[in-house]
């Protein structure tokens, strides 16, 4: 199939994907692993809570760690352009018959809550907390010393219901894949922020987060990183990596945190602000698109995901079975 | 002084920087110079022009080179959303008196060429010819394994009012110095696309090309350009780095063409797609603006640079003496 | 078990590995695979042999590729401190009922031909024809950029006879495995010329050689040719990697040439020169000792090496079968 | 002039440098630049000294700091084979009239001080108190991440004489710069243990240190460093680089110590562990010997060292003109 035309003229303007809540049973081990070992930097923090941000951001968090009585992933969020495009947002979601749930969030300004067709629960404002830079505060950089968050990437079980929806938001495909005889959707990368993902999309049970990335300034972080995990107990948690996609060409790392939530740490894709760029079309059996060097991805990684709040994963509407596995 | 507030509603939409025609004495000198050395890749070539990609672009070519009697700078090219904010483009510079000739030019679609306020040729056009990507053919990397265009720098005889011109364009600051007494800029760094800068400007005798840029992968390729400029004759066209800027907090390098046209190797600045991005002020005694680790630039980075085509450099507003020299 | 004791005093002095002759059946293919892909460079070359050198070595080659009915590795060569040295070599070698016979190499100095009591043949030279330096001739450096030939690997059928005897010639071990209960020796690690190793030996079905290894400046290049030779055709050559050895500390990759003789890029050990330098013991049950990180090697890695010339491989003291696989 | 041959069969084996003793006034501030900045480990301490060693070494330290009036340099330590080679080494001193002072040393065996002919301070032991491993502790890594002293480069009054003397202890010339009219020495690198040089001379009013260094993993990580004293207050204590020299093919950087002594960050030379191994001549008027890339280095690094204890640096015997300076 021919990926979904993308929207020239969106209803709204989402500037790029913002934060994500995570759910976790242990604040102090949570800590311990994204502040201690990854490297984010805490912005504010209690007995309930830690807001983090990374090294280059100015917004006042892009991951909400939450105590919780299991590791589930709550609400993606998006930064709209202004005030006005905010309300046009919560407009356009309540027209297609979506909630929309104005709610009070701290060191952000409006906010609203939505959920996007397959459940994947969405929160969207224009305005958050303006922190001081730190981005030449070299003293501070640790661990694989993170930017800035860079993509969600979610089990979806209809794909091609999934891009549809982002792409009427304005999200536009830069490299997807389709199914062995071409006719529907197995994975898809869209993007708001002009790099190749803000969020993707793979086929299978869900809605599911697959992970949440970061992005790093090179390879030898990441390497960094692997040697810090590897000696302080967290070798168990490095899942797949270091690599080179092929779709995306990225550097890449995955990692999961104590809860099992998957982090990604990325760098090195490239620019995709032309308004016609054109996707790139990758085959289900190329192997390569996964792992440019061919090494195959793990069993945990294509079967494993972190379940959304209040959203029962569904059997995928496309054969389930991960044909692509190793 | 603040900088001027950006405009929040442009009359159109300029995506990107996107290519630059630069008039050289002798083709094969900058062919062994560009292509041999930095790794451009050529797209086009005759006896009169050469056509030049980065690894990763789609469009046809970010630079040009056009035999010609002397070093010259020509259009710095821009591309716009679509056809129709080209036309919105033509109308508004037409409003505002400056001149529009619509032109044909190999590889682009509708084209036009105006001048800004202070004399510098532009270009600006919605589609190029697009091109299969390149960026995962590494047989074809080389030298500095140029990614993309980055930005231009020019000499502004008044800063003020070109941040202000390119202001109403849609151009965002990121980064700005102003003078000693604090009523003046002495130079800024504007955006389109999500990084420092698309263009900025500099205070002195001009208007003048200071510099193109090129984004590269890592430091490490800069250091491979280095050691490769340093052993095959090109020595003395290394002008000033390799090092860390204090503003943008890119990595650079500075070599001179075979021309004496100033090309920046350029990477790791940061993300500004955030509509409420706020300026980073500098001061003009704060030597680590221009080099974090303290080095001063040398004598001739701060007066030399590239005449534009059909206009005089003028003497700045300010007082020209680069009083922040070595 | 201990190691064995390395001899303070050893009976000659052997400064480092040299070189090593590999039998292949395609020469064009080879010469594709170690001098375009890999980037070692020709120093003589005819229809029967291509003598090849990595970009920091003065001596004529430390490859020569022969051409051949099959894919077999040959001598294992040494160079020795001065001819005398070279002579007191032959008589130990004599001493102990092992083969001693003077041969005439091109390029090479007075040299002999022996065999290890497991049947490896070994080459023995004091001077070899010097070349000028190249390691600033930074236009040559293509692929990997190998700056040197670092160490052998081979399998052994009787790990403790091999460290005895190369331990008797000064070979001083730097990091061992012990088997499981820790009676045997099940690999080790010895050097001559102060790094991790010139040679190592691991138990298995042997003599054969498991790989010769290329040193190259940092983990980057290594990422380098794995782009590079992920998409030129060699994605199916990459084995293993790239990963941290917990023995050595060294970061890695595997690649098999076109013959399947395993070739291992290499960088980041450490310095062994103190003749007090106390080995390493790795446990056989410490999957961290082969990858720090964690990841397992490919079966292929644990059983598939290259026959020396002349010599049967049998089947090892120990029990054979690799325990430790994935 | 040819540089004077290397003595193949030395009185005593010296292994290589060990460490160097530096007088400081404020031990704090010191232990804020090589502990806090540079990432040194302590390895003990008190009110009067602080012992450090870098990441992969074992013996238990390579630079000792004491507190003292004034910055001084005092001891070169050197490790020799064994306490037979000290004996040796002892007995050759005495033999050439040099002082042999036998002294009790923290956490070193038996060890004596002597002078070289021109009033360095050396010190020579066998065996120094052995630590273990933490070069697979990453999670102590910090700074520049320092893996070893790599070695010493002192002014000399009489670089020949100086050369004379070291090549009869073994020490072998792998690069040197003579002077103008090629009549005289004017510099030379020598090593003991296989990489460019344990020591330098280089002419001008001495004796006195011009730096120690410490060989660190990659540029990258002197890049880290430029980051890190560019914003804790260290902008001033960063005096050349970062660069690649033409002699050694190093990639360096230098900065001083709160005292001033010169601390060279240094990595990517090469192996010379070939007793046939030919020294590269460089003539004094090539300056890409001191910068591969050109930038020439500033005054200070070619007049100001640090005086060694009891000794009174004298003019050179050559014109002491840095006639090489930028």
């Amino acid at each position: 199939m021919t990926v979904p035309a993308h929207v020239l003229y969106p209803p709204f303007n989402i500037v790029r994907l913002s934060h994500i809540v995570l759910s976790v049973t242990d604040l102090a081990a949570s800590r311990a692993f994204y502040v201690d070992t990854l490297g984010l930097q805490v912005t504010d923090e209690d007995d309930k809570r830690i807001f983090l941000r990374a090294m280059e951001e100015r917004g006042h968090h892009c991951l909400v760690l939450e105590r919780g009585d299991a590791g589930i992933a709550n609400e993606l969020g998006f930064k709209v352009y202004d005030e006005e495009h905010l309300d046009k947002a919560a407009a356009h979601f309540k027209a297609q018959g979506l909630p929309v749930e104005w709610i009070d969030e701290p060191y952000q300004g409006r906010t609203f809550r939505t959920r996007d067709p397959q459940g994947i629960p969405l929160e969207f404002y224009a305005a958050m907390d303006r922190l001081p830079p730190i981005h030449q505060q070299y003293t501070l950089y640790r661990g694989v010393k993170p930017l800035r968050i860079d993509h969600f990437n979610c089990f979806s079980p209809d794909v091609r219901a999934s891009v549809e929806f982002y792409n009427a938001l304005g999200f536009r495909v830069t490299e997807y894949t389709d199914t062995e005889d071409g006719k529907e959707l197995w994975a898809a990368w869209m993007h708001r922020k002009g790099g190749v993902h803000d969020i993707a999309f793979t086929n299978g049970r869900g809605p599911r987060l697959h992970h949440v990335a970061f992005w790093v300034p090179t390879p030898l972080n990441i390497i960094d990183l692997l040697d810090l995990m590897a000696t302080t107990g967290y070798v168990s948690n490095i899942e797949r990596g270091p690599g080179r996609h092929g779709i995306s060409n990225a550097f890449f790392l995955y990692v999961r945190d104590p809860d099992g939530h998957r982090v990604e740490i990325y760098c090195s894709d490239y620019q995709t602000v032309d308004p016609d760029h054109e996707p790139i079309r990758w085959d289900l059996k190329d192997p390569q698109r996964q792992t440019l060097w061919g090494a195959p991805a793990p069993w945990s990684w294509f079967e494993e995901g972190s379940v959304f709040r209040g959203v029962e994963p569904r059997a995928s509407k496309l054969n389930a079975t991960p044909i692509v596995a190793p």
